[in-house]
């Protein structure tokens, strides 16, 4: 295990056990703050963000401070993997609670650390490319069991390929971004043809997304043995869908407008090498994959996941779902081997979703679509109100963390509100 | 018309009445020679590029050379429209037969003459998004025969919106760019599993596509009476197709793998401007769409399209295909009012595709599974070799142009070579 992810490693910030933010995580991420509006790249360490383009500027991290002055993570992604390590190693270091360089100078304290209540959080990559993907069994089956047939709800596909297809970059935005409610066709049960308005059925997707960090090129698959190495995080994502708008427009391309008028993630992108202590076995895949989507290892990660609700201003955020990422059939590997056979090359800062991730019992379903059974059995929520789909003024909250021995590998949150449609 | 439409315009530059670029079109591109590797705009007249760079330098443009000392066009687009439309009549102007300022200026043309046939020509543009419609209802209804019902060929949403799904935009290549066959899971007609392998039903699309030289923000619907405002201009698309992957992985969220190899472009970008004298009304639409897609004016154009296949090195190129792009039912304003509808945001450089152009008459169709109806009867070339799909070694040429009185306002060339798959 890698020295920066020793459980025993303390930092003199301080981090209580439930702290998404500990010395073990130190996502990375884009803020600015009132007292310096520029955008810039920063550590979540507890409560605080570390300014890195101060701490180069200070010559404690070998990083240019130029990278990290930088609207978006993708300058310090591109100088590849070992700088992602030596700089997160780095900054532990910095960090641990027996290290006086940055504990005992408070002079330099007050240049490199913001309290995270205090900046605001960006975008945190330029996103050439975003794809989805569908990698959980039991979403494909309640979707399978709810629009097509519930005997055989898998189409034949979807134990052999990890179904993907391309979302939307330009609509990807960072969490707090409030969001219209989409307008579009959509086709009432007793019509004969499509009427144009707001959507009805609105909904969330759970999902996480990895990204990109190391590219390959037109014509040269990345193997599933060296897949890993690939990959610089992840982030939560809620793959907002319009699902009366998807029923009508989704034949036989795939959804469209449904999809792309929105997809948030979280601000904090938390490496691959933080996630490291958290990996599992991913689920027996039967039938065996062909041998490209065969992969060693453990290539799952037991990452909790929760949804909240908080419908309107003034009420209390509800827990709606509890899952796991652990659960998900198809691994990351295995779609970034996928995506890249035919040749089709990736670049820096792609983002490759999961799909959406529900568990196996119906509290674990990561979408209202099955949560409610497309609006059969609807939610009640603590004020008495129900919940088919999402209403206008409700916000979607996602959160999900590693548990480990008394701290916690975070993603803090993805959330978002819903405005009324523009009329 | 515009002035720098004027067909009795010429310029000093010889273009015959078959050259694609006369003083009428004046199409921007990116491009390099041995002499200046710098990649730099430049526009196409007759058999020269004229650089826009070393233009700017000798203070003849109002624009700045650095605008124009870009590896793109998205910086000269981002200047917006007023901006293309002056630069071009700037153009015409110095090149008109009766113009002495660069006519009779030896040194100043050896500084901003380049011949065609010495430069490099690039991907002319940096790509954010990259979208494909299905608009050709000729397309569709041969599609629809074969691989569903001839009775029922068209779905039911296809009369009501202009079907389109997410493509991928990092495999945009220009044209030229040789191509690997893809790899891939294929399902043999009688086999129980699928198979990895190369495709073994590699297919063009002959499209158009128009980009974006005026984004709208998230949220904000484009106007259709407004869409055509957004438009830069257009090129010619050769939307890459491995059928047999698509079939099988096409079910529920469209083409991924089977599309994302590859998609190539055209090098010149023809304006909006240039295409003004040669719009004509689009085919009727009933039922009528819904106000959001309603247009007022002609918004089709009479293209001339056309498709060879050259089989190897040493063989002649054979037209496969004529076809015209003004039979297209929904228009590129409908595509761009539909797509930004939910509230989906552009920005200056996506790439629409307009879908498959297929005419109504066997010789008339824009892809090889239609031409071969899915391989069932085979084309027979002058060799007297036949194609179901494109063997490896075959190279794919695709050419469009709008034919005036004694001139033609074209597209050059979109052309690419398919090499054997990655073994």
């Amino acid at each position: 295990m890698m020295q920066a992810n020793d459980p025993a490693l303390k930092s003199f910030i301080p981090t209580p056990s439930e702290s998404h933010f500990p010395i073990q995580n130190l996502p990375f991420g884009v803020f600015s703050n009132a007292a310096n509006p520029a955008l810039r790249v920063g550590v979540a360490i507890g409560d605080q963000v570390l300014d890195l383009a101060a701490l180069a500027e200070s010559g404690l991290l070998i990083v240019s401070p130029e990278v990290f002055r930088q609207p978006t993570l993708n300058a310090f992604i591109a100088l590849g993997r070992q700088t992602w390590r030596s700089t997160r190693a780095s900054i532990s270091e910095l960090l641990r609670h027996d290290n006086l360089k940055l504990r005992d100078n408070q002079a330099l304290r007050d240049k490199v650390f913001v309290a995270q209540d205090q900046v605001t959080l960006h975008l945190p990559l330029e996103i050439p490319g975003y794809t989805d993907f569908y990698s959980s069994k039991e979403h494909a089956t309640n979707v399978g069991s709810m629009f097509r047939d519930p005997a055989n709800a898998l189409l034949p596909n979807w134990l052999h390929i990890p179904i993907g297809y391309n979302g939307r970059a330009s609509s990807v935005v960072v969490s707090g971004t409030p969001l219209q409610r989409p307008n579009g066709q959509l086709k009432l049960p007793d019509a004969d043809a499509p009427v144009f308005g707001a959507c009805r059925k609105l909904d969330f997707e759970l999902e996480t997304g990895f990204i990109i960090g190391q590219p390959n090129a037109l014509g040269e698959p990345i193997d599933i043995a060296n897949a890993e190495q690939h990959i610089f995080g992840m982030v939560l994502l809620n793959d907002w869908s319009a699902r009366d708008l998807q029923q009508w427009e989704y034949v036989p391309l795939g959804p469209f407008n449904s999809k792309s008028f929105a997809t948030s993630i979280s601000p904090w992108v938390v490496t691959m090498d933080a996630l490291e202590p958290f990996r599992v076995a991913s689920p027996e895949q039967q039938p065996q994959p062909l041998p490209y989507l065969q992969q060693s290892g453990k290539n799952g990660y037991d990452i909790n996941l929760e949804v909240t609700l908080t419908p309107g201003e003034k009420a209390q955020p509800q827990t709606i779902c509890r899952t796991n990422f652990k659960a998900m059939y198809w691994t990351m590997v295995q779609q970034l081997a996928h995506h890249t056979v035919s040749g089709c090359n990736t670049r820096i800062g792609d983002l490759m979703g999961s799909g959406t991730i529900s568990g196996n019992t119906p509290d674990a379903f990561g979408s209202l679509l099955e949560l409610t059974w497309n609006g059969k059995n609807p939610l009640t929520l603590a004020d008495g109100s129900q919940r088919s789909f999402i209403q206008d003024g409700d916000e979607v909250g996602m959160t999900g963390w590693c548990q480990g021995n008394g701290y916690r590998i975070g993603f803090g949150v993805v959330s978002g509100k819903i405005l009324p449609a523009r009329s």
